[in-house]
């Protein structure tokens, strides 16, 4: 007998009300919770006041058979949420010994400085609770049962978070319920827009059984889409999803970049590899952005070589040979420009590809002739150079967001001779 | 007589409860709402389903003046925000002419392509909602009222739910009640642990009244403090928050960077900017992203003058000059590497100040006597330069953040004298 078993996602801060700091923490547990079967309901954010916790705590622990609750575990006055869970379990404060041996390991041995009431405070545990051990930080985390709901307590530092979903959470729950599955499946377009791909494949998503949804994500001027399936069998869900996969994408090939859930700089950097190619960027409005997005994820070395970023113009002189006459006449927004540095950025760092971009990012720079958000991606290898002029309408930081996604699609149909 | 008028937001979408992406919208809501007064009671995130939406939206409309939905009124079968709301508030679907003007003006004059039923749909609203013409995007934005909530639905993509929102909804809030005065100081520290931090300003903290809160936030390596006051008058509560903001900035006057709600990088482009002075930067491990924080806001190319990513070892000879037999005896992440490239790219870029970092940001990389997460930062002037090793214990992507911040400091000390 399979459990549909359900989840609340809990956030604890004043920081996430007020708009300060931006929630990131719910949707790595969202996705490890996802990724075992359990269905997350809701998630909700409250702030450091007991009232609001013990709300959000009751209306809650009803419907769910897990709570996941994270912040306000951290060693200062406005971290209530230990207090708070020691009266609403009706424990009473012991100081947990394995935790508190941590503790003054990190403090002796780490940080070599004396430890202090304020940290010694933090291995205090409810005696209602189980302590989650946490290797990686000084607040434990703690385990609630409570008409047989598991109500979990964790630390907001992410890492800390991370590890305890991943090596203690994750298989308490595991161990306790005979999980339902649910599966995935995502692709990645560029070059079409949402509604006329969904125009294209209406009759697909008509045909969809309704244990099967299909979602449409933007991403960075290209589109997302995502299978969504719910079933009891784990190779049956599978077989089923991989079959409406493989429809879907011979529905969109003509857009598809990947059929994996994954950045796009990831798809690049592995047709990189493949090929035992390299590349190199010559960045003036991304300011390194590209860059960053090539060397972000692990083993970039292998096919990521280096950058000039060529902010002031003079730069794209000294280092990438743009004539001063080009600046002067057509710009540093302009075919030739670009064109001209990803010919030199590509010879100078003796990469096989090069990639460069100039435009107006905002929120101020335009001409009559350069509006807002006019940006040129040139991409080069040894045997030619091709441009393409873009139309942002995003903010500034948007607009760079876009514009290093649309450089690195733009390598990639180079790569794969699409243009 | 002032009310104490209370919000929450709901945002609707699967990918939020899968984990795919990360909430931004309610962050910048929150913000918005923060700012003039609304207290922001719940954040709930709930996804594509009837039965969740409803459930949400019938706890909160009777604890709420206002609440503010986002997301789900896009034009594909996955988007039940609109018809959903229809029912809720007894309604029937007719056409919103200016919505279906600016829809087809939207097709004919900037996609250029034909409009198809799918995006005509996007202008049809309930006739017992008021209309909030998006002059961003295709789907306009709607206001309910029953029983004096407040009912905002707005659409999930962010450029055109920040407008919305900075346009309409909080004029019309603001039109209708007489709000309470929330009001906040923060600042940066770096150098000091939290609880150290704690602990020193403990007397502060007791001192404070009801009234005002003190929050502690982590922030890349470093500590931001905030103080959240709230009142009745604008001007007394103002008065009153500069006082104990004075104060707390007088003890933690060691350890601040800034007493303004700002990055690191926006304090160093400021200093820069008023000196007149220049920086470019030489990066390893960060491949890029400590120009892409340099260039990211408004107004920095004033003082960003641009970078040489010297992600292998070959550019950091060729572009940096530093010498292959540094690189072969003491390797890129040492001392001498960082100093040779901090002096290097401040000479051939002619800026007044350089920076330079190489580290080992995982999840290999490491040797016996370089362990993960160990990075050289450097600094240069015309007179000096300076480095320092940092040991950082995050994941790859965290430790490219912290090392970028950490960078961005050693400049800002190097600006102010410090070292």
């Amino acid at each position: 007998m399979m459990d549909q078993i359900q989840a609340t996602i809990i956030t604890i801060g004043d920081e996430l009300l007020i708009g300060q700091v931006i929630d990131t923490n719910s949707a790595f547990i969202a996705q490890k919770l996802n990724n075992i079967g359990v269905h997350v309901h809701q998630r909700i954010a409250v702030g450091d006041d007991k009232k609001s916790i013990t709300e959000a705590l009751n209306t809650a622990i009803d419907k769910n058979q897990i709570i996941i609750i994270t912040g306000g575990l951290g060693p200062t006055a406005d971290d209530i949420t230990k207090p708070l869970l020691n009266e609403y379990f009706g424990g009473k404060m012991i100081v947990d010994q394995p935790t508190l041996d941590h503790i003054t390991y990190i403090f002796e041995q780490i940080h070599k400085r004396p430890m202090i009431e304020r940290n010694r405070k933090q291995a205090e545990v409810p005696d209602v609770c189980e302590v989650l051990f946490n290797q990686t930080g000084t607040a434990p985390g703690m385990l609630f049962i409570k008409n047989n709901t598991l109500v979990f307590s964790l630390p907001g530092v992410p890492h800390e978070m991370q590890w305890l979903t991943t090596e203690k959470v994750i298989p308490i729950i595991k161990e306790r319920y005979k999980l339902g599955v649910i599966a995935h499946r995502t692709l990645l377009t560029a070059g079409v827009g949402e509604s006329f791909l969904a125009e294209s494949i209406i009759d697909f998503e008509t045909s969809l059984p309704a244990t099967i949804k299909l979602a449409y994500l933007p991403s960075y001027g290209m589109v997302r889409l995502r299978l969504t399936g719910n079933g009891t069998n784990e190779i049956d869900l599978n077989n089923q999803l991989d079959q409406f996969f493989d429809q879907l994408k011979d529905e969109v090939k003509d857009y598809l970049v990947t059929d994996k859930d994954e950045p796009i700089e990831v798809v690049v950097g592995r047709l990189l590899k493949d090929q035992n190619h390299t590349v190199a960027t010559a960045e003036s409005c991304t300011g390194g952005y590209i860059g960053h997005l090539l060397s972000k994820h692990a083993g970039s070395s292998a096919f990521f070589t280096g950058s000039v970023v060529s902010y002031d113009n003079r730069i794209k002189t000294e280092f990438l040979d743009v004539p001063t006459n080009i600046l002067q006449t057509v710009g540093a927004v302009s075919k030739e420009a670009v064109e001209q540095m990803a010919i030199a950025i590509r010879s100078k760092m003796n990469t096989d590809y090069g990639i460069s971009v100039s435009g107006i990012m905002g929120p101020s720079g335009q001409t009559d002739e350069k509006p807002l958000g006019m940006v040129w991606i040139g991409v080069s290898n040894k045997e030619k150079v091709y441009s393409k002029v873009f139309y942002l309408r995003f903010d500034r930081q948007k607009n760079i967001e876009v514009t290093a996604n649309q450089a690195i699609n733009l390598l990639r149909l180079l790569i794969i001779n699409k243009i």
